[in-house]
């Protein structure tokens, strides 16, 4: 068979990709390696920008997000022993985050996308990318039957995520990485308890980062920073919440809610950029082109602004025959993904204790966030980030 | 003799405050270890905060400044061969800073004491304080002449530098100390030649740091970063120009204006904070208390706020009898100290290169350099740190 676009991965890039190529008019089928009850019960965070959740209302999967997610008005800072809020409406003209996590987005995305008679294939296996550097590319697979098959496109877009086969199938040589592994990881834990707060808590402490995210009314989402090779079976629930109080307290005997832990997981935190996105009629977007440390909660949004600047190329080729914005893909999204991947590392250089920090350092974070807590320039700055720049700062 | 305030080093610091103190109707006497000739004739840069002109105006020391020091409404930052200015005047409601050598601020504050009665003793040898933990503290020191004289003070103020008899007063485990030093140091020349711009360009560049600042008409001041082991015998002009060539160039070809070289000098760069910053009687501020690195422009500004601080606390205490501002001075100044230490600490950061840095960290730099020139936020933000930040956040 043929389509015009194959999209390696179901992922938020790769369904908003075909959602946006199938609102063009443009042909997609999505290959995707697990099965859809698999990436719709993967539990992940989810923080959406002000531009993410406008791409999900105009592309017609708003609905549910806007009325089961949580509208976040702001972040809270903690640092000695201090809380202080950034008002991200007050300081952004009105805009907000949304906390809607990202396997419900894939839920929306993907009974969207079947609704409208899209071709997504679940479960497939041994996919691999032929003749790229040629007008028309192929993939070959193997279905969820069992069947080998093959389709012919005009192009292919790897949103395969980080260990995808997209961006190996690259020959060496042709892409540069840019690479930082941070000497820490989060221990993250979901617990049945109620909401600790209504907005998200980052806490900066001698002893570490820690993170009191929220999930739902009965399940809440913590992290806390350890050393990358710390062993899940070292913490007890006791252990961890006496870690958790630590690192959260203040000086008003503030202290997080507590509940029965049922899943702890490490992960560890780097940032990566591959450039450029593209070889030949292959583009890499989202992950597989990028990842960023957690603290900036940018991920998800990133792949959304990716894929939105490629079905703009898409567009212009297929209506207009204009190749042009799609031999530019890379460079325009790199613009975004520069800055994001800038804000990421320093809101994670802000929040964690690296091992040498010596009490120089600490004192430059601390006066760094009185400083973007305390000046209206610096906590707009900040907000500005955290909602997610303004497209015209992106390209 | 006595004197309710004994005054240690007659720079920016020492100076201020005794005028401060003598507008306030407070008794000062001021030792200096160098001859008026020497402190008058020794060659320092000057970027003066709006707030440090406000104040050189209002204590009757602004009329020189005004009209022959330069008014830099911004500064151009270079980075990936192309130029972007900060506007300072347009970011933050009206601010500037002014040129002015530090010797010429030295000069016009020793020419107003004098001429207003002020006691400034020059060319004192072996000082030493003494008693600061009584009410009466004193202070014993060899006069030009070579006779031993003593001071009876209420109080003790060591405006005496980094190498100051000052801070080495005070008791073992009394102080802490927070220190940066940088694996960098600045290489320095002056020049004759006509200014290369009108306003200060601070260069990033894969080479290393450069610096053009401007001195006058005729002679110009530029740095560039080295390894702060360099020697400054290895460094001929040619060789010198040809590096400021390399590191200031820009895509449409401008060059920087040479001339004659007849300074060169290589100076460490590093970040200190002392605290608290009094023991007993004494109290320290200026450089005696904290050094900043360079890049910033803050150490003279510094040391205007933290005199301005100390002053009002004489006030307080030998007005109404209230010596609670005098207690808090220590925590008060720290609050500007650590903001000021921070942006330096960040600009410093931002634009050098350190050993071992990846090229993921350059893409940061470039990342945070395209973020503050093409944010609103991010320019006002540094400008608004530039200019020095309102006194609100520093108290």
């Amino acid at each position: 068979m043929r389509t015009q676009v194959g999209i390696i991965g179901a992922g938020p890039a790769g369904l908003l990709l075909s959602q946006l190529l199938h609102l063009a008019g443009i042909e997609s089928v999505v290959l995707e390696s697990r099965s859809r009850d698999a990436i719709e019960a993967t539990i992940r965070a989810g923080i959406l920008e002000h531009g993410t959740v406008d791409l999900m209302e105009r592309i017609g999967a708003g609905e549910r997000l806007k009325r089961e997610g949580f509208r976040h008005d702001g972040i809270h800072l903690r640092f000695d022993g201090q809380t202080r809020r950034i008002d991200f409406p007050e300081l952004t003209g009105g805009k907000s985050v949304y906390l809607y996590p990202q396997h419900e987005v894939i839920k929306d995305l993907v009974a969207l996308r079947l609704r409208l008679g899209g071709d997504i294939r679940f479960a497939v296996r041994n996919v691999t990318l032929h003749d790229l550097e040629t007008t028309a590319p192929r993939l070959k697979y193997v279905n969820s039957q069992g069947a080998a098959e093959e389709i012919h496109c005009d192009y292919i877009v790897g949103c395969d995520g980080t260990n995808g086969v997209s961006k190996p199938s690259i020959p060496e040589g042709k892409l540069k990485t840019y690479e930082k592994v941070y000497p820490f990881g989060w221990f993250g834990i979901l617990c049945k308890a109620p909401p600790s707060s209504d907005e998200l808590i980052y806490a900066q402490h001698q002893r570490g980062f820690a993170l009191a995210s929220t999930r739902s009314p009965e399940i809440q989402r913590m992290y806390f920073q350890v050393d990358p090779t710390e062993k899940v079976q070292n913490w007890s629930d006791d252990r961890i919440w006496a870690e958790f109080r630590a690192r959260l307290e203040t000086r008003d005997g503030w202290l997080p809610a507590e509940g029965p832990i049922f899943s702890k997981v490490i992960v560890g935190m780097r940032s990566l950029v591959t450039e450029p996105m593209q070889y030949g009629r292959l583009f890499l977007a989202g992950d597989a082109a990028h990842v960023v440390p957690p603290t900036g909660a940018k991920g998800l949004n990133l792949a959304a602004a990716d894929v939105q600047v490629l079905a703009n190329g898409f567009e212009a080729f297929y209506r207009r025959g204009n190749s042009e914005p799609l031999l530019r893909y890379s460079d325009m999204a790199l613009k975004r993904i520069w800055k994001a991947q800038r804000f990421s590392w320093w809101m994670t250089s802000l929040m964690h204790r690296a091992p040498g920090d010596d009490d120089f350092r600490y004192q430059m974070q601390m006066a760094e966030l009185d400083y973007v807590t305390s000046s209206p320039l610096g906590a707009a700055s900040l907000a500005e980030n955290y909602v997610g720049l303004p497209m015209q700062y992106a390209s």
